[in-house]
């Protein structure tokens, strides 16, 4: 079977091991004589798979003892609007950094429940740079700080954490499990699985004390009180199990979890992804062909933006590159030109047969 | 591959050439060179999936042309409140016919943003029974009437179409596509996916004219508009692709359509539960030992309820039948005694095999 290189923003690649272990569990799990998707997701085999999901994840992200660790469904998009909700009072005060889509639909949503306020942005240049980790003031009145990690469409990236003496909150959707993060540091973290930890229709939130908190303080004062599957506080007493989760997509965001310990964990990942990074930027730094959308300093190692001369080049080069096998480089239609996403399952040799592609393109077309 | 009799009450039995069929699309999709979870939701191919899934519900359900539907995430749990939420305005009333569990919590979620009554109820009977069709009087000043067609725990189901001079709301989520469903006339049906349509995870939701009429009037009226997630008709202007669906379940879902249509559709799926529920029904008739939770006349296609003379007997009867290769056949705690979900998928020899046990089990205690 020969599979494409495969640089989707999301869903995107997995881990073929991973995907082919997923297979198996379909008409049959562990042996047990009943499929994955067959089983009562209050059943002992499907409780085992959600213990060990949370488990990974803890242990992989270094989450602390006292943070909850949540599967939920909706993915972030239902997140933008769910953490405002829970975290803030109507009228109080919530601070957004505004550094792309996904930064600024969060925002709005947050606008219909909060007092929400933009306090960095850099849509003047098209999002093409994130603050630097100190350069954030909140405002005095506000209740936390929310920030995206990574700019998908951008192909921006926080360099870290954000110092900032306000309660954070993270979308960590298209970085998270890419590299260490320091959870601790956050008040809430929230990301889709599509990109690192597996197919689409799983969102994991983590929450510290102070989130909870804040939930069950919403759901006492807000008019009606929180809607069931919006209540972070109900979710978490229910340990993900308030409904029926999305029982397939648990088991393979906990086998991606697995497979991310047998790399070597975080840092091993984010050596790795350095790595990949660094030769598609060191192409894009070698010839004024390439012309990078972010900054230097806000560059993204999960996607990376360029475009060429001119939009009949980039089409050739769109064109071209599916024809040898390569897909989902196509820019989003913000920034134009091509994106190429590498999420933690993009084998380098991948990485170097893009970089080959390029530099034999630039050769003819240069 | 030796399989058990799956019981389960939800996730449930899937046939197993559509589980085969998806586990063979997880490394390699129709021979694309990508896996089925690792495609974009905006590519061709899932375009393809997606359309298709509609068509093959619109077609097997009989939805009117000027019916839209979705593919969402949240499960019926998340309905609960999105359809109020959704289709009345704060202080409107709205009516619910209170058959269970399910139908309560629809209920309660409600009253969080509507003026919500209880306009019929079987709670005082432990919910052994539902309404006949023309039973119910919804409030003059009501929006809408909610009920629940099949209840789950109590192995109760409507035994068709309630008649009411209101728009008319149902949650189909445990017999969807298990017998043919008048869907013009009703106003919005909804329905988690992991039942008769594939995994957990995807939730079906119908929309009439009249509903996308009144979710406009929503997100024009109630304050801070509709959350962009929870709102039907933004959902329905992008096509179920307003953020990143369940791509692997959307999928899923397709094949089981396609499933149903190969055994002949509704009518001739429906002759098959009715083959199988009269089998197991027979046996609970046939002997005093076997204590029916149901009214007669309230009788569930889908789940099954029943107590035995004592709860010693129960325990054993359970503990045999696991040993004998049978799972889920435990009642939810709220009735008891033993439950057998026999969806769409499970095989009639199944039921036989149930019933066989139960014979000998009988003639042992009896």
């Amino acid at each position: 079977m020969s599979r494409v290189h495969n640089f989707n923003a999301g869903p995107a690649v997995l881990p073929l091991s991973v995907v082919q272990e997923l297979a198996a569990a379909l008409p049959d799990y562990q042996g047990l004589g009943i499929g994955l998707m067959e089983m009562s997701h209050r059943s002992k085999p499907f409780e085992a798979i959600v213990n060990s999901a949370v488990a990974g994840l803890r242990r992989v992200l270094g989450v602390p003892d006292d943070y909850k660790i949540l599967f939920l469904q909706g993915g972030a998009s239902l997140q933008f609007y769910m953490h405002a909700l829970n975290l803030a009072l109507p009228g109080e005060g919530t601070d957004y950094v505004i550094t792309g889509t996904w930064a600024k639909k969060a925002y709005e949503e947050a606008k219909r429940c909060t007092a929400a306020a933009s306090v960095w942005s850099s849509k003047a240049t098209n999002f093409n740079a994130v603050p630097a980790l100190d350069a954030i003031t909140p405002r005095a009145e506000s209740v936390y700080l929310h920030y995206t990690s990574n700019n998908t469409i951008y192909g921006t990236q926080f360099q870290g954490t954000p110092k900032v003496d306000k309660p954070l909150i993270a979308d960590l959707s298209s970085d998270i499990a890419s590299r260490p993060v320091d959870v601790g540091a956050h008040a809430l973290i929230y990301a889709g699985a599509q990109k690192n930890l597996g197919p689409s229709g799983v969102t994991v939130v983590i929450l510290s004390p102070w989130a909870l908190e804040r939930s069950r303080l919403a759901n006492a004062t807000r008019p009606g009180g929180l809607p069931a599957m919006l209540d972070y506080a109900l979710q978490s007493e229910n340990g993900s199990l308030y409904n029926t989760p999305n029982t397939f997509g648990i088991f393979a965001l906990d086998r991606m979890i697995a497979w991310v310990e047998s790399l070597g964990g975080l840092s091993a990942i984010a050596a790795r992804n350095t790595d990949k990074a660094d030769r598609l930027y060191a192409e894009l730094d070698r010839s004024a062909f390439w012309r990078p959308h972010a900054e230097v300093a806000s560059r993204s190692q999960m996607n990376v933006t360029w475009r060429l001369p001119s939009e009949e080049l980039e089409k050739r080069f769109l064109t071209e590159a599916k024809a040898a096998n390569m897909v989902g480089l196509d820019g989003h239609r913000s920034v134009g030109g091509v994106r190429a996403s590498m999420y933690n399952a993009l084998e380098i040799e991948s990485v170097d047969f893009l970089v080959d592609f390029m530099r034999a393109f630039e050769a003819k077309h240069g």
